[in-house]
């Protein structure tokens, strides 16, 4: 398969440094490796800045929300003094900014030309990567260059261990050294005891003698080099940074000081060679090529890159939080954004990353059987937030976004009960895919029949209407809470039963012993089993056979009716418009609830029903302020009933949630679902590609101007190169990869 | 007057090394000077410790709580390495370890013998102090003296603008600048902008030759000295610590560079000299002598001590929080500790002080004004809780403490409003004591008149029993809320409204021109206040005229009696013995709410009431883990009733409050109402101090092993020298001091 080579389909820029959009670019700048990853902040700091590195993992406790990702030791901080003036933008004169990530390996890349504000001006130049090839290597590369003086330059380079998380501080300083050529610190979170080891060396070249030192300053140390720099002679040099932690060796201290001593710097060169390669391994799986259109072609590279940064390779016991490792929205916490909207991408290109992201839920089965007890339930009910351990963390309450003295109760924690069938609807999803029937013996059976009982507990017998129901629960539409027979959550749980029972049979065929040992251990009797089979029978799954409507949750046709384009023009979403009861009183729906149903049991519904449900629901959901989770689901529907021109509008709003900033709140962090989602409505979209047990088939509906399509999926271990034209409309070419 | 000379009366000492303990002990040995107050913590800093200094007015946002004094940058730290090994008690060996506060001027001595994991043994001294007579100023004096090495000592001193509250952190660095000679660090609060500048110098007495470098780490500054010592080469040197806040001056950067530009060091003598000499005057007015009790004279000294340390001199627009300046207890709120428990100490010594204390509640009349609006009312009603506006502080939502899932609501915010008559009664006190006229026309008026507007729109009719009623309150005792007619509360408000007019028609006999602009400002029509007056007439005031009983709240007397006796032994609260609820439904109280309104209005009750309630509501006193406002109370009372044996069981449990940590939460701060208890019950209670608008009355109950007590008291401009003795019981001596 051939990758376009043009640099610009490769490259995210920015041209003017903005103080006011800094928060904005540090989350679309953000590098990693999949097991730590950094925003892109300014090596020198600035007011205003969100400066943060997560790591996978990394939880402490905090009020509110339980637990979250601690932002690490900062780790970049690099200050620069041009003979004696301190390198900052936020004074003197900006001549030339222009900075870049290039997504072919994550090298983040920053040219400046700065006039002091005694007149000096200076070039200076800085990249940055975090390496794939090594998981405990951070490296910059900087070179500074007087255009108009001669003088000292100074260098510091620090391990600043007083980060904060939005103001609360979880580190504790446990020790630290410093020499002139070295430093290292290690920290401590206050209530997991989690400990982390951040090691430094300064590199310099200089023409001239370079004077150094160590200032071991508790929590903070930081190397110092002075040299003497000239037009003539410019300055070079790179901050080195290793970074080990408790979790993955017993003593990250000891990790770090045998760093630093194997390798002499300079260390640049050999380690971007490690790096690049292994970028390029990963882009030889996962890149899409979209021709015809640019910043689409941006867009899903930027989208596919953000998840692969986030991606955890070694690690099958953590997962990708909603805004992955590049701030502080969410908390770190991981959603049913990583199963149904992030893990396609894994499942289809990289199925040992998701691998690693479903046997984090099953590693957390113990939290999730936590929860349904507590709840009173049997079995396993994963936790709508979900952080260590599997145990729900959701907010209870948080404050009231205008009025502080008052508090807003989280219900999603509560009744937002989906989760657990898109847990397992992913894991079935993988197996369909790669045919991996190690995992599903090992694990996903174990987490499919665990949650298939919870869902037989929780459901509610009506006598009066002869049937089962899921009462009192919260769907994909948050804008309605504390709804009764959710046609998403209700067809899931069925869909969820049903595989459950197959899962058992298959084991019973074919691995006799595992069937035995998981009836045993889950305690499966006869009795409970006929139950489940009698809750697929009388479960409420609403279909209006005449419209062939379904009823997004009872009473939803009853609600006052509102279409968005009568709300035009709005800046806001239907929920701040109308309140959080107003908009429960109405149709207007968050995200396409009923749609994305069709979307994940596409053999159940006729397009007719397809249809008549995109035709009711596409007007009255809020699109543009509504879930970020929405318009990549919206594209792939306006796809299936041949709209792709109604489709790009909504995939490009999915595409641009970050990169444009389009929902105001990029600076949180990445829409981890939306990314995802761009993936899948580039390839379950437009491309059409779908996948059954018993194989798979295209059928593209591509916009007008995209000329090809390209992308990679793994088949059964097989890889397939998915090739569409449009020059001959709708032309399919496929074909078995090399 | 003679002071009691011996040392051991002043001294507060401690003589062993506990980490277990160390928080307790930096609440005790928290010095200050009425601006900014610092914990006593060690300058090489320990795990565990809570470091924390606290300056008036400084407050910045914080979740939940609202507002909070901020911990300022730490100045104190001070790092020693005795030959490459940190000086630390957590390593090595503790070979004498020595630690007292001179309460005579605030002095934190520390000596410690330490040998160091490699056996190297020190003679380490540390001294201590906060100007009293430079506001700005903080030394640290230190001696280092090897007993069996030579080598080199290295001394880091730096001011570290990383700390935090809590974890939470409130600073953001904005400007430094170190040199090997000085540094100094600029931080702002995130949310208020205030601004705080602290200058240093690292003073250095050695035989060798003295090497230095200043270690400019961002918010981190470090002043480093190495030189060589030896047993007959000691080492001395001082740390000079220079504070400013926007608060005080437009430039608080400049006003730290013009201090250190000034005086050379060292500087201890010099300072020491002037300080000690502003202590002396402070004693000379507050000192309270008690002979034949050596436990009883430290914590009586100790407890004026404390409150003199956070007692604004120069500031008329901060208040004293209900844990001083020493802890993070209650955030630095302000409540009707100060008022009714504090401020009698300075009314009746330091009446400059008291005058400050009040004029702080007329500045926030504005947000007093607010609370009264927003809650339906006229006039002023003051928060309970109180900061830096006037306006409520009180946390409405705090975490359960044992399931954070849950949040417990406090409801003293929404109606314990004793408080605004409680700030008027002070200012009444105040006014009887000083005779200060001015203040009274200027701003106490206004404040009586203005909150008396609120008692008259908040009394309701009762029409069927034809009387006025506070319903749906919280009295003192806060075991009982949501009470109606609360006795306390209902008997203050009556006074108060009369006070109000009585001021009124003072006013208009001797100020006409204040009287008129009053009554035109706040509008106060006749119809007004004849409607006051009828308040007055036909409220609610409970008395019991057979049995002498005053019900604490109508139906108290039909709640579960509860004797405390009954629960013996017991080492947690009633309230954590019976629930929040539980203990809601019975008689048991929190602290004796009916007492202390015969306390504070004794001109209304007869000596009969007086024993009748006495008898009725002490056994049902949770004194030993209730209020820590409670038994200095109970001790006064006990006197009045003629029980000097029991008061003083109840006096010690108020003066053990912080120095023997008896409730177990000393670490949080001193507990400053009962401090001013303390104060209280031996002036008012074993003295029997009375003053009214008449004058001044002795009636003595001395414990029996008390030999003497003395002390001063300001009547009307002239110092009174109070002397009791004991040795023919009961007799009285007082004359005019010289």
């Amino acid at each position: 398969m051939e990758t376009s080579t043009s640099r610009s389909l490769w490259h995210i820029e920015q041209t003017r440094f903005d103080p006011q959009s800094q928060r904005h670019w540090e989350t679309v700048f953000t590098i990693g490796n999949g097991v730590f990853c950094t925003r892109g902040v300014f090596e020198e700091g600035y007011h205003g800045e969100e400066r943060a590195t997560f790591m996978h993992g990394l939880f402490d406790d905090v009020p509110l929300h339980f637990t979250e990702l601690v932002n690490l030791p900062d780790a970049l901080e690099l200050e620069i003094f041009l003979a004696g003036e301190r390198f900052s933008l936020e004074q003197g004169t900006l001549l030339e900014f222009q900075r870049h990530l290039d997504l072919r390996a994550g090298l983040l890349e920053r040219q400046v030309r700065w006039r002091s504000p005694q007149g000096r001006t200076t070039l200076l130049h800085f990249q940055r990567f975090i390496s794939l090839a090594d998981p405990h290597l951070l490296l910059i590369r900087f070179s500074i260059h007087p255009l108009d003086y001669q003088g000292p330059i100074e260098i510091r380079a620090g391990l600043n261990g007083e980060t904060d998380n939005l103001q609360f501080k979880h580190w504790e300083w446990q020790d630290q050294a410093t020499s002139p050529q070295e430093a290292w610190l290690t920290c401590a979170t206050r209530k997991t005891r989690l400990t982390v080891a951040m090691g430094a060396r300064l590199y310099v070249e200089s023409h001239a003698a370079i004077e150094r030192e160590g200032w071991d300053v508790r929590n903070h140390p930081v190397l110092v080099a002075r040299t003497q720099s000239s037009p003539e002679k410019p300055v070079r040099g790179e901050k080195i940074v290793y970074l080990y932690s408790s979790r993955e060796t017993t003593d990250p201290t000891q990790a770090v000081q045998a760093r630093l001593a194997q390798t002499p710097p300079p260390l640049w060169d050999q380690a971007w060679a490690a790096h690049a390669a292994a970028w390029q391994q990963e882009w030889e799986a996962c890149d899409v090529i979209i021709e015809g259109d640019e910043e689409a072609q941006r867009a899903v590279r930027f989208s596919v890159f953000q998840l692969l940064i986030a991606a955890p390779r070694q690690d099958e016991r953590v997962s990708i939080g909603a805004k992955t490792l590049s701030g502080y929205g969410y908390r770190g916490h991981v959603f049913w954004d990583t199963e149904i909207f992030m893990l396609p991408l894994f499942t289809y290109t990289r199925p040992e990353i998701a691998r690693n992201l479903l046997s984090y839920r099953w590693h957390n089965l113990e939290g999730a059987r936590r929860k349904a007890r507590r709840n009173g339930y049997k079995g396993a009910q994963y936790p709508w937030e979900s952080a260590a351990t599997g145990d729900e963390v959701t907010p209870t309450w948080v404050p009231h976004f205008n009025d502080p003295t008052q508090l807003i109760r989280i219900w999603t924690g509560d009744i937002e009960i989906h989760i657990s069938a898109d847990v397992a609807y992913a894991i079935h999803q993988y197996w369909q895919a790669t045919g991996d029937d190690t995992l599903m013996r090992e694990r996903g059976a174990e987490i499919i029949l665990d949650t298939a009982r919870f869902w037989a507990s929780r459901a509610e017998w009506n006598p009066s209407l002869e049937r089962y129901e899921y009462t009192d629960v919260i769907g994909p539409d948050e804008y309605h809470d504390h709804v009764d027979n959710n046609a998403y959550t209700n067809y899931l749980a069925r869909w969820h039963l049903q595989t459950a029972l197959k899962i058992l049979e298959w084991l019973k065929t074919h691995h006799p012993d595992v069937h035995g040992d998981l009836v045993r251990r889950l305690e499966l009797t006869p009795e409970e089993l006929s139950h489940w089979q009698k809750v697929i029978e009388h479960l409420y799954c609403p279909l209006d056979a005449q419209r062939g409507l379904i009823e997004q949750f009872e009473g939803y046709f009853q609600r006052k009716d509102v279409l968005m384009a009568d709300l035009e023009p709005r800046n806001v979403s239907v929920q701040v418009l109308f309140g959080i009861e107003g908009v429960n009183q109405t149709q207007a729906i968050k995200q396409p609830d009923v749609l994305m149903l069709l979307y994940l049991l596409p053999d159940q519904f006729n397009d007719d029903v397809v249809k008549a449900n995109y035709d009711y629901y596409t007007p009255r959901t809020d699109h543009t302020f509504g879930s970020s989770l929405g318009p990549s689901i919206q594209a792939i529907m306006a796809c299936r009933v041949g709209r792709p021109l109604e489709a790009y509008e909504h995939f490009m709003r999915a595409a641009r949630a970050d990169l444009e900033n389009v929902r105001g709140n990029a600076e949180d962090g990445i829409h981890g679902a939306s990314a995802g989602g761009v993936w899948q409505a580039v390839v379950f979209g437009f491309a059409g590609l779908r996948v059954s047990e018993h194989g798979w088939t295209l059928k593209p509906a591509l916009p007008p101007h995209w000329k090809r399509v390209a992308f990679k999926f793994m088949w059964r271990g097989q890889p397939i190169a998915v090739e569409v034209h449009s020059e001959t409309p709708q032309h399919i070419s496929h074909r078995e990869a090399s």
